[in-house]
């Protein structure tokens, strides 16, 4: 059986499309950033353009088990939509591909239909349109641009992206980390009966809001770097640290955790809230003068927004209580196969 | 086992996407065309993008018995781009999802990439981004972009689509008929040896050239009604006449076919010319009076333009040699299932 590392391999087709990158278009028309980075984006005179592209597969990224297609239509939209929140940009309009095998009727596709139908509506940005195939395994793949309108003080960051952490910032994340993977866990139980605090978990892995108007506000406010927590907070505070080439220091006191996880799993919420994985929170930094204006975000968009670290100068390194951290997380090839 | 009508669904799904469309964009960004029309588009005050997207099934519109990773990758961004030449657009980038599995190893990776960047290079579009995953069965999905820079005389009309063929214009044809389809039944034969001509049919069904700068030329000379031939003629012609809502009619005589296809299939080339599929050359329409520059084109791009109809008033039937045609063609749901 093989093994994969999709960074490895993402690596390798970075140095191979190098050549392809000096594209002619008109003056005023330009590619900024393309393939290797988290984002793809161009402007023109008047905007920028982000667009970003995730596919999901049956019984990799989702069980149908416990996923109906209506959940798995909003799934699908929701972790799209958060990298385009990742970036401060608008939704500007979404296409969608869909395999589907023999098992799946008119009324699975219905039901698919209208969760992303919902989410896409919730967030202003249109179905333009997609493709439908015969698949042996249901796969979604959805593609999604956003736009921001350009003004004269953007300073060439047309959105945010995870480069561009500065020494002294502070790291701060919204919402709660750690209850998408507990409710997985929670699903993998296979319980007949579930709590409460049982079912607001599992709520939170069928589906998490994408944090479009915060990365609106971010990216407003003239903060810089932000990357969505979608593969858990350490793997997703090395991303940040490396692509700044900084150090971050975690402290696993200040996580934000809600008090469903701490119920339910006493001894290790922190492990879920470190190493979880599909949060779909926004983990981004700013300086110390920003805080105040963080607050007042916090607050008109009742999110909550917390303060988790620091970063200070250094090579990529990420640091959790002052102790080297040793990364765990996801590779969906490693963790399938 | 289920059949589904995949065009049923689609009009389905764009019932229900209707109130999705009115979206509150800034006054100088506006969505021209969404789900419902064959690509989507939109324009800010300098540039319209259209935006179209494709997804390929191992074992549903390729086989990995004869299709190599390398060819697989040609012919993911061949497909893709073929959209964008039928709009007459001018290819900005792609983000390109993989799925694959345990059979698919790092050699697969590569071959495919290389077939992927060639093909991007060649029309000078960029790789901006993608996806990979784990997926029990190969598939792909691509999504392009292109743009078009606006002048004063674009009339409203941003991009070619499959609405606006006119009474009395002329109907044209890029390139020949038919050659995929029978590279297909060939490859299908299992042969251990292949004649010349043979070698040639497979060749095009493996890969077809997109007709990018055919279409640049056709917007720019002010056409209006363009569609790729990818399910066949007869039902590429049928869906123009219906989007216009215009008669089409057809002379089979006049249908450019290659000297191979007519050694190989000498009984049966019209046929394959009709209903072949994967063509992916353009069926434009045009006015009379702008024949002669037509044939410049033909000339300057050397690749063959034919005249093979005329469109008359009517509701969107298909004539062939002034009978009304039976169609038949590609639906995957239906051939596959």
């Amino acid at each position: 059986m093989k093994r994969f590392n999709e960074q490895q391999i993402i690596n390798k087709i970075i140095r191979q499309s190098s050549m392809v990158s000096a594209s002619n278009f008109p003056p005023n028309l330009k590619i900024i950033k393309g393939i290797g980075d988290d984002a793809a984006y161009w402007k023109d005179n008047d905007f920028a353009y982000c667009t970003t592209t995730d596919a999901l597969v049956d019984n990799v990224h989702f069980k149908s088990d416990y996923f109906s297609s209506y959940d798995i239509g909003r799934k699908s939209i929701g972790v799209n939509l958060s990298d385009i929140a990742a970036m401060g940009a608008t939704p500007l309009g979404m296409l969608i591909s869909l395999g589907i095998g023999e098992n799946e009727d008119e009324e699975w596709i219905d039901g698919f239909y209208k969760g992303v139908l919902e989410i896409a509506k919730s967030f202003n940005s249109s179905v333009l349109g997609g493709d439908l195939v015969f698949s042996k395994n249901i796969f979604i793949s959805v593609t999604c641009f956003g736009y921001r309108e350009l003004n004269s003080n953007h300073n060439n960051n047309y959105f945010l992206d995870r480069s561009k952490a500065e020494i002294d910032d502070l790291l701060f994340v919204t919402g709660n980390l750690g209850d998408s993977k507990a409710g997985l866990e929670i699903l993998n139980m296979d319980k007949k009966v579930y709590h409460d605090s049982e079912k607001s978990l599992i709520a939170n892995h069928l589906y998490k809001p994408p944090r479009i108007n915060t990365g609106i506000e971010l990216l407003k406010l003239g903060l810089k770097t932000c990357i969505d927590v979608s593969d858990g907070l350490l793997i997703d505070s090395k991303r940040l640290a490396e692509s700044s080439n900084v150090d971050i220091f975690l402290n696993d006191d200040k996580l934000p955790v809600s008090e469903n996880l701490k119920f339910k799993f006493p001894k290790s919420f922190k492990e879920y809230a470190m190493i979880g994985g599909e949060d779909y929170e926004l983990l981004f930094t700013a300086p110390e003068n920003l805080k105040l204006k963080l607050f007042e975000i916090s607050s008109d968009l009742k999110i909550n927004i917390t303060e988790i670290g620091k970063i200070k100068k250094g090579n990529g390194q990420l640091f959790v209580n002052d102790e080297l951290a040793k990364i765990k997380g996801w590779d969906h090839f490693d963790s399938i196969l």
